[in-house]
């Protein structure tokens, strides 16, 4: 028995070694040292961590946490000492006790080549381990403080993505598009003609490496119908004429940056862009999907409405009449659920407006994230498309429903202040939708 | 008498009016409404601050003392909460409250276009103002702090300056030159040619701005006379055939960024790439001033030595015999300085070696800057340097003498360690050098 | 009837008119104006030519040998002039008389943007037309002529194409790859790996559109069957450690540009490039295919042998028994083909390597145009690789058989001279295999 | 005296070798093994011919004469050829023997690396040999008809030089302005900024040589003293506001291209971009010297009038009674000159006008080769501009007097021709001074 405790504790020793050896060269960066051997000490540290697999990648966050925290008592003398006399000196130590030693640590890792790439793959490991882990919120928290302050818009490079753009790029496009598939270089190509624009973000410390883009189709009208703007044969307009720019899609490329406001910006850039470029445009919309309204809706469906006759109670019982009430596998016959869709209209956009502008509360779990969003960025909901999304994706989540947000320039701020207030800013159109309940 | 009151107080009001526009706006942003309105309002904001005129922007940086720090109380209360219970979420409260606002102000402000610019700006204009107002040193731990983070070396690009290079960047260069002046474009022009290197920082943030740059010749020896460096008609040699590397100039372009660690990394970066460049490279030195060395000696030579017969009251009383002990003025009649020096080799370069050997100590008033950066880099002292400028700024700071800081790539990182700890890590020639006292 | 005639001729006249239209531009940039007129004259003659149809291209080309030819009255005299005194202006005159005045016109034509790619539209017309009407040939080669002075290799950029490329310019490659079909972009981005090199060479005058590339394979060997060079999913190897590089595709993109010398030029620029970049490399060697070789052994297959034993009428009646005498169905039943092969080893590649070793004669009709390329660049016929290629192409083509043309960089010009005094370099190897007839 | 000979004879032989191994080299170019050697034999001769002095420079350009003409012989019966039967096979024979086989020589040294630049070189020496050797003009036209099919404007690259451009650029303009002298960076910074436009053309085949550069202010009348746009304090002016474009200087960088058609080109181009750029623009105008007015006055002011009293001879003696009758000295004591002059206004403008409009004569000796530039381009002669200039080299040329030549868009045309046909297209104004005499 005996030996079987040492050799678990020489197994640990041995997987605990490589942990415990960039800890300890962690520490020797954040010396005086470290500041002497500039980039160099840096780079082998960054190398250890690539090393690791993902167990010691998890133990070494761990260390971040346990090892990298700032001292309760200093901080504690130091804000002592601050509260009775707020002087240059005092002030001065507490930043420098309260500020968790681990981000100056990134800081200095940061300095080698490849040192942000890096970072975002630490960060990106450490959210799959929050999920289970809710202390490590303490960590990502300073990452989170460090990426925002890095991939400030400020320090971003707004790049227009076309056919003209080199290979390696596109293809980070096509694997990126979250939204709407692109299914090959065609379809691709399409996304890319007169008529459409895609612009993303580049930081300079990840030259190859979109960070973000939107896809923008330049038209006549708001869409309602994704199809007809991905329609790969579909002949491109003249941009000229365009009277509406539609953001059809935008998507993320970097998992470590989850939380870094990125899109907010890249939308209001685009937009000025576009206004500059196209003087007659006159409204800048989205065509968004509703990816929870099936969720927020199913259980309704199931519910028992006894012999209620107000408005949102026919119009659940119309629904479940002609879908029955299980929604959720309704994708999976999607040649079917599209035959008998369009007999509900009006019950399900109507219903579709009640879900998005009912009260919202802090802890909704059936919150729209993309509703939230976009309102936060200081949008207006303007209209929902019946028939919008033929896809299983969007049977699935939203019956096929879509919906326009719109940007409406001189409105974004009162709209954003509207919206932090609690209140969902729509048009007159989407509010005369909503059912009432008893 | 109550009208003048009256008239002041308006006066004042009026004076005041624009700082308390720009303060509000301040606060504005770092609200909620700040963040929706993305960057718009962080241009409006620095706008602002743009119009104040000097008095106006003091009293802007007083009121980020003032209203921009962080609040006693909830520091002490977040800082019991984390000393009774080290949690994700009280680890959160303390680093939110005892981090200066205006920290987040500055990080709101950076999204704006030429916002990276302003900040700088504001911070030349602080490091003026601090020099009277010793308190403003909390506002300038945050700029330092967030100017340190944004300049990471991670971020910058290095960038080799020459003959290609375009007018608007080489003006730059001839501007900023802070080491030896460069006199138009025919002595720039030597100064980029084969035998010659240049190199340059920038940050995405100010694309058309060097940050700072270092002039390097590439020859067959360690330079000992930066006349013959600078010497406009001289041929240009065969950077193939160069054996050693003389970094003979180093300068600043952003005042604003005093005090951010830049030099240490161009200097490591380019020492690197010219090893790549050049596999025959051996030495990498420089040929630096000695700034303080007159203002060492001036009050020593004054001094009244008696009969003291040591080395080093014998080599001050030789240069008194030559000199005068009134050497402050010697640099007015440069041409009989220049006479009169060449007598003088033996007894000024062991004193120069004393100076520059003699024990450190924290607050050591003579001090010797470039001394003190080159060897916390990690160099070594190699060889003081007799009639090695005779400019008149040279026989001003130091009787004309120069000294020549090695880099040995290997060595950096003990040297550095040593000069943290007191050392001064000369050559055994230098040290031979130092006269001993009574 | 004269009602018909009459409407004809208004007919004719109709469609002439723009024919005539156009010539009487040309006539006018021809003279003083045109001269003066700079490049917006020709902009105009150029439109005019854009407007035809084809049938009034083939007027106007018409036009061109009609009108724009030198005056054989002028040249008898300017040429006795000439003989009887070789003075610079006798000289001057002839020079200016014999030279066809469609070549000024041409090099005014090309003033306007765009001019050179309608030049090069233009010959592609005539091309068409030359094959029947063979009296275009002297219009011809004064756009030859002119053609190879304007897309002299001098002038022309070489490109690396890869996975950084433009997409735009990948997809012309795509296009116009003519020896092995690319079948989409993930074979594209497989021929781009480490371990290939592709090549073009561009024209300022069409900075979007490669003129002639070429794919390399940086190999351990020479390459003996092209399945594995295309292979989408082999892994890349490792370029520095080749030793051979092999060109296993060339292509044209300019059909106007044909007969224009630029593969020459291409393959040995790039020869040198990667004898540069990858010191290691040995040989350079194409992996050719062999176009005619059915053309050439199909009759020989249905002719009489009778009793003859003699090596090559063996050989022919071993094909004929296991092949049949029709081979050139072949491929239609590729499968079938390819399993009959095998047993053909012999027999086949000695028929090759005769039918490439036979005397040549000036106008063979069976002549390899692959062949005459490489050998007249200075190549020699390396080896003969049985079941090299089994596409369906190749099957019908040369049954399957591909060459390797070896550059020797010191042999090139002596091998050249060969080529030109009648000679097929090729190695031992395939001298031997030749088969004797009777 | 047979030793003498002897010596002599191996002398020349010795200094004929590297001519006669140049000329050999190009005899083999242009045979079938040069095309099979590619560039490589190219770059060998090229080399050769950069090895000869200047004495053997000329030798070779002597041996293109006698060695690389057309053979009488030959060309007389192809010409006889086809004069009897204008076919395509006789019509290519003609063109083959007609055409120096040096062109064809030139075209194939064009393909080396920098062949281009030293064609170029070659064209130089030639034309300072050509003064003395008149028989040269036959190879000179050789060079000239190639040069003119390379230098074609669709080959050109416009550039903006502007304050970004690389530093060896401007370097090349400050040393080729040959129309008002560039004294130093200032000076050019000056002619680079908001308010002027310098735009330059580059050929491919020379990346870092301007060919021709022309300088432009924007401003708001048509200039009338040069000393304003040079003023170097002068402060910029808003150029969205400029009314009028002065095209004040036009200089050639290449001596190799003399009568190469470039200057016409360039200004028609930079007319068009600048109309694009700013759509106020109503008038282009160039303000130029008149290089060869006092050349023209000179005699006439010595000849005898008599007591001749129509306008023409009263305004000689005007200007003989305040001058002087020999103005050729007159700028050797500029400041005195200076003084006398402002009392003639009138009748040295209405000579330069009556110089300017005199009826045209094919050998005019006194020609103004500017006043033909721009007429012949098609500018009209505006106005005559009196103390326009008061450099010395202004007051020796022209007595300070500058014009104006107006470029009117849509009647460049119809100008070019009235010039062509020896009217000299001139303002109203400008006519209206034409002094008559006798």
């Amino acid at each position: 028995m005996f030996e079987t405790v040492q050799k678990r504790a020489t197994a640990f020793e041995r997987d605990g070694l490589a942990v415990r050896r960039l800890v300890a060269s962690c520490s020797s960066l954040l010396s005086e040292r470290g500041e002497a051997a500039g980039v160099s000490l840096a780079k082998v540290t960054l190398d250890l961590y690539r090393e690791l697999d993902r167990r010691d990648q998890a133990r070494f966050l761990a260390a971040l946490l346990a090892e990298f925290s700032p001292d309760p008592v200093q901080v504690l003398a130091a804000s002592e000492a601050y509260a009775a006399e707020q002087s240059a000196a005092n002030l001065l130590r507490l930043s420098t006790v309260a500020e968790p030693p681990r981000q100056e640590l990134l800081r200095r890792l940061n300095r080698a080549p490849n040192g942000t790439a890096t970072i975002l793959h630490m960060r990106e490991r450490l959210l799959e381990l929050k999920m289970e882990r809710p202390e490590f919120e303490a960590i990502d928290a300073d990452f989170r403080h460090l990426l925002s302050s890095w991939f400030n818009p400020g320090f971003l490079q707004m790049v227009r993505v076309d056919w003209r753009s080199p290979a390696y790029l596109l293809e980070h496009i096509i694997e990126h598009e979250a939204v709407h598939e692109i299914r090959g270089w065609e379809d691709l190509r399409r996304r890319l003609q007169a008529d459409r624009r895609c612009f993303a973000f580049f930081h300079p410390a990840l030259p190859d490496e979109p960070l973000i883009f939107v896809e923008v189709a330049l038209a006549d009208h708001m869409a309602d119908r994704v199809e007809r703007l991905l329609d790969v044969q579909a002949a491109a307009g003249d941009p000229a004429r365009a009277t509406t720019a539609v953001f059809y899609s935008i998507s993320n490329c970097q998992p470590g940056l989850r939380g870094v406001s990125l899109g907010n910006f890249l939308i209001k850039n685009v937009l000025e862009v576009l206004s500059h470029e196209f003087p007659r445009l006159k409204a800048f919309c989205t065509l968004s999907p509703v990816p929870a309204f099936t969720a927020w809706l199913a259980p309704l469906l199931k519910a028992d409405m006894g012999d209620r006759s107000d408005p949102f109670a026919l119009a659940l019982k119309a629904v479940a009449a002609q879908l029955g009430t299980d929604i959720v596998k309704l994708a999976v016959d999607a040649d079917n659920a599209r035959a008998r869709l369009p007999a509900l209209n009006e019950p399900l956009t109507s219903l579709c407006a009640t879900y998005l502008l009912r009260p919202a509360s802090g802890a909704d779990s059936a919150a729209d994230p993309v509703q939230r969003f976009h309102l936060n960025n200081g949008a207006k909901l303007e209209r929902i498309n019946w028939l919008a999304d033929g896809s299983k994706k969007a049977l699935r989540e939203s019956l096929g429903l879509m919906v326009n947000y719109l940007y409406e320039p001189q409105a974004i701020e009162a709209n954003h202040e509207k919206f932090v207030r609690g209140e969902i800013v729509a048009s007159r159109r989407v509010r005369a939708l909503v059912l009432d309940a008893m």
